[in-house]
């Protein structure tokens, strides 16, 4: 992790904070080609009613048609799901670097598999966020995971 | 495949032709609970800029938080990408039926080795479709599949 990786953690962080505090899942992400930002976004199953709208998605959303992601790294605040596991592949993102993987992973080992670099930071202001949140709402957190 | 598959998978098809029609990437999708639609979608990336509303995200989207998907199908025109399958694994959906897998597919085992029910119909109809949109837009079908 190289001090871009650090700065462009935090941004997704800062999301997945502002996610918090608007009452939604706290889980923000970055697309980012080289040191800058293509999109960031967050969570917004509960602002938006929108199930697929995890963190990492939103932020592929908001990048609109991108010619190649070959060029970019994926950040994220938490260990991407199954949903945006299946997308950085399909997309050929090849470089995810999360935040943490404390409160929720499993798919690490998939992204790797499929040639994608992993590095995973477990920061400690993602995990203390994402912790407060799951203590807090946990049904929430339950219908987000799908369990 | 019985008739509820039959005229669900006919309305996947007819979102695709919508999809089409409008310059878009013709692939359409219906999530149903039995045999009732929940929602119906289609490929945006051309309508909406948005590269991850395939057919299957987007009826998704539309089908808002769902307490559970145990208890759903998800008709697709086309065989679903590592994104949609993804998904599909991660929401919990039971069991797929696919309109055609002969101009895309290979995840098919992929979702079995992971207990969904999969059938695969190769619909004359879908297949024309989606081979005309090919033909006529390679460029555009290459970007939704990140080649």
């Amino acid at each position: 992790m190289n001090n871009d990786d650090k700065r462009l953690l935090r941004i997704a962080y800062d999301e997945a904070k502002s996610g918090f505090d608007e009452g939604g899942c706290p889980i923000g992400s970055v697309l980012a080609r080289g040191s800058e930002v293509v999109s960031q976004g967050r969570n917004q199953r509960v602002q938006k009613g929108d199930p697929i709208a995890h963190g990492e998605m939103d932020a592929l959303r908001k990048a609109g048609r991108q010619k190649t992601y070959s060029d970019t790294t994926l950040y994220t605040s938490l260990s991407p799901c199954m949903m945006c596991s299946g997308t950085i592949i399909q997309f050929g993102i090849p470089r995810v670097v999360i935040g943490e993987n404390k409160n929720f992973g499993g798919n690490e080992e998939f992204l790797r598999s499929k040639g994608v670099e992993v590095i995973i930071v477990n920061d400690p202001e993602c995990i203390a966020l994402m912790s407060k949140f799951i203590d807090e709402k946990p049904e929430l957190w339950a219908e987000d995971i799908a369990e």
